[in-house]
């Protein structure tokens, strides 16, 4: 029952893979949101395949059709469906998973639980099911871009190449220019390099995403357990392939005193402001105005293109050796995805905290 | 509008630090649970503050009173209203916090957010608002008791001073006999040593906890927005000062490659089996059957018995030096928290999936 | 699960019968409500047992309890828990219904259901589970009053005597002047000697409640499945004995052409107005910004003081005789409860409302 | 936020009448369900206009396109997307309606609301849009047979044309066998001479339908606000134009006393029924084994195809006369949706009730 995300700007996401096709609904979005359709396709390309030679090979135009919603290039307050339909799907290349189960991937897990499964390509567990998210996003951002907050995610480690500063060291508007998406030049041309490397030996690589988000209104998030990290936090562990997430200055402050944690608040011409932000712009799980930043571990793909033993359906031994066209790393393709759900969660916060005084 | 938890065994908590009581209502709990009262007790009394030398001097006995839904020793189906009502509160040690914002604390957002704050003992954004969740989380291990499954948490970092090894070296067991709930002994040791050093500084730490849970069938989770890590992730950081958390391996799965990382199916006497379990028993969000396992990075307590430089309400620059009672380490009177909210989620999702199926 | 109410403003309940308490958790509150307790306590008198000759002996005190979320007379935006405490039970009264069910009564479904449940004073299914509705009904009354809106319920039908007019040609400030609640004095008598004859009797009767919302904006509801008659409709329906729910005109407009059920539109002194209400304030599911009305369908008390054939838990025809103090007709008593669910369904449309627009 | 019905079985529905399609996503929906698209589209072709010459003239196909969710001829539990796609739309009938509000329509409201509202065809508050309640509907009854419950609705009333009887003295397999879906022949022809001379007149007329659930399983609906007259109230009063609902013998208990109202138990060889029904199936909130029905009145279609005055965007005084296809009576294509919401609700409340028990 949880293909819905959110509270107030939900989203309701369907599709597999090799279906007809992907898609989702955008259920209250505000009224009177300048709709961009550009920019909507554009973040899909920042997710399509094929979009570079990191990526997988597979083409795919993955255009969006904007089904309601909108109308005369505005949002009209109701839902907002859409669908991309499925091109370029080679379903024989995995005639050899139907009875198979991937090691570390979904097979075992929903043949289990469902006691049935579409193989192809995944079905529902393949990554192709975030382009719902990144449609939303984008109108999420849309809407966001009227109140002045902006979304931005980098790639901050891929395998053992990680940046060595956080991302006020930064131009952030430098993360596009290259095809993994990192603002640090130098150590992006060593992530691709290891990409490259990893892709000809037929395995792959994991890596980090740092997000930050800026212009933030103080007062976002609930004290209980809709503390604004639990709900960022829900929203990046939903991601395919994520297994970790920090805030501020995350695991680090398990190994720190409350001396040197503490962030101190100044007046800064009238504007209560923090020397530091070791907290991340969230304070009892409330924005305090600061920037807010998170970092995301994601795990290597785990479909290699070398031969790994397995067990089939009836529990007998055998080995799998994935065809088709696979991403040697998810982390450039992954940037736009976790900005998605950052923005969609900071409007719904937003809508939320509009509602706590009358 | 977030004070409960969970979709259908759900949790609605109410209370503040100095108010009447601290409570909650239990809804969706299934009929004819046996309740052991002296073992809900018992998981309060792990919480309480007092009970050892490195926790807070306060004493409070924290009786829980069950209101309803509880017939003849058994649950009806109906909710379980409860209190735990507030004694040996000293208001006035607050009386200098009205007007001033502590350092990386909650009173600045709930300032800005609400208009209006209570400012005794921290008021909702207290830690002794986890009562409710400890009581909530002994009703739904002794639902998780009757099917097998069992939650175990314990401290495996204090500041600098952290475990080598993963929980599999560890007897669990161990982890009540100590007063820092940590299974090796002498790290348990250092924990205490480092926080009574710290104690005596009028300063304070951080750490991690880690939970393992065990016995937890195959299937529970969603493909979707609700994967099993998502609601786990989700619950652990709606806790307070938790600043992250990782599955399994985590964050060292982002340095791996995919052929180190993925976990090889095998048959183990008929069980379809994993032989490593990198994923912490969770792969495309649903449990595979194997032991789930997280870690969770919690800041250090934000409460000084220090001076700090702050500002005032009316943004006047100033100084803060709690009075009071406070702990030194929150780790581990926050044991049980995790284990509350770790088998609040796991009982949810069982709940859940049996609806996959007619 | 659904023991909550509501989207933003929610209600939780807990408690049965003869339970230690009746009690709920109001979430999502404003903050900065003025919280007048005299007022509170006030309609949960309105609702009390033994208030009149025409309603059940039993005296109850039914002292309403704030636990949390009130600081210096001011919502702060938290959760505010509050319990009733149960007295004056006789459950010895009860002890024969322990194997036997009451026909029309909540005790076969129940027990069916669940495989267990409280049979004293109907556990649960008792209408004293609608004092926690009253107390969130006043604090949502207490929010609307600040914004000019007014919820005003009276009795409209017992048995066969029926008011003549809609609710236009009375005075509804003199609802309260009269113990069966009803704004037409010779009806009322003839109300009140009808129920005194049922008493006496050893039966029961039935009757309508019709509810008017005044001051209500346009805007409130929305298109879909949430339209303001079926959000008022469902709370109505959960009501303990309703049997029907109709919004203005209501059955009558089944018979009616569209040339006589349409409201026509005009422009009264710059203001959009309905020359006619027979939508009750409601049109696409939205309101109009003209009154809203309803009328509420009650079926006789199912426990009546005269012998009843009736099967016993298995299946044993046996008769059954009800002990205790009951009321003769509900609609006096459930006037006050019609009411605080209207309140708190349009405090929640009202908060909805605020997210349509950034 | 309320483009979602159902908790566990949830239908999210987009799509405006003149927009590009009509569709919706059921999530929730049990795995291993036999999808028959013969009949999901037989449930449309119920609905669709054109039907019949007491219908509106448009003509539209309305085939639906499942696009996800489906495998092999079975549900997998993943969300099942779908659309229909709009044609046959003449948006220049709607022109004149810009910017004046058509008497007892959503215009004013849906304006005032959102500060836009896509004016053609009527956008979101069409009746077009229960296209997604019926296969939603249609996938519901899929489910409920494979469990041996079944859903069927009949128009009762059209006008001043009532059926004299109740359900239990018609042959609902009948239904079918006349337009206006009336298992009484008489009055069936009696309505549809009385729908068609109000149609010659430009007028509409109301009625009502009722709807009788058999082999529901004693259990379904839970005992506070979820109660299942709550619940199936809530779906139907969110249909277009419904104005009222009631349950078993409804609004005339209001007029009875308790012992002409009670339903006496009775052992009926080994099982407990009743020996009457005028609970209409539903006791406490609860289902008990008996049928369960209800009666659901509708208001007369608010397009006139004759001149009304009204008033503009500005509020200056006009009339207006509908231009386009109209029906002069919903009820015969309303059978279906109230089906729909029906065989929704049932199925979600049974999933439901799954998690009572562990």
């Amino acid at each position: 029952m949880r293909n819905t995300f959110g509270h107030l700007f939900r989203l309701t996401t369907f599709g597999e893979s090799h279906g007809e096709a992907i898609g989702g609904v955008i259920d209250g979005c505000p009224a009177g949101i300048d709709i961009d359709l550009d920019f909507i396709q554009g973040e899909l390309d920042r997710r399509r395949p094929g979009q570079s030679p990191i990526t997988t090979d597979r083409k795919e135009a993955d255009k969006v059709e904007i089904l309601s919603g909108v109308f005369e290039g505005k949002t009209t307050g109701c839902p907002i469906g859409f669908i991309v339909k499925n091109a370029n799907q080679r379903s024989a290349d995995y005639d050899n998973m139907r009875g198979v189960f991937r090691p570390s991937h979904a097979d075992y897990t929903y043949n289990y639980k469902y006691g049935i499964r579409d193989h192809r390509g995944g079905g529902r567990s393949s990554a192709r099911v975030t382009i719902s998210r990144c449609v939303a996003g984008a109108v999420a951002k849309l809407a966001l871009r009227q109140l002045g907050i902006s979304v931005t995610a980098y790639t901050s480690q891929v395998g053992d190449i990680a940046l060595d500063n956080d991302y006020r060291k930064y131009d952030l508007s430098t993360v596009e220019s290259n095809i993994v998406r990192c603002p640090d030049t130098a150590k992006a041309e060593a992530m691709i390099r290891l990409i490259s490397e990893v892709k000809a030996a037929g395995d792959t690589v994991g890596g980090t995403i740092t997000c930050v988000i800026r212009g933030c209104p103080p007062g976002l998030g609930e004290p209980e357990f809709g503390k604004l990290n639990a709900a960022l936090g829900y929203a990046m562990l939903g991601i395919n392939a994520v297994k970790g997430v920090e805030f501020g200055a995350g695991f680090a402050m398990a190994g720190m005193h409350g001396s040197e944690a503490n962030d101190v608040f100044a007046n800064e011409n009238g504007n209560i402001t923090t020397l530091t932000n070791r907290s991340g712009g969230i304070q009892g799980g409330i924005s305090n105005g600061q920037d807010i930043y998170l970092r995301i571990a994601f795990k290597p793909v785990a479909t290699l293109l070398k031969e790994q033993p397995t067990v089939d359906i009836e529990g007998n031994d055998t080995t799998l050796k994935a065809r088709g066209r696979h991403d040697p790393c998810v982390l450039p393709r992954a940037v736009p995805i976790v900005e998605a759900m950052a923005a969609i969660t900071i409007l719904d916060e937003y809508l939320l905290n509009k509602t706590v005084k009358i």
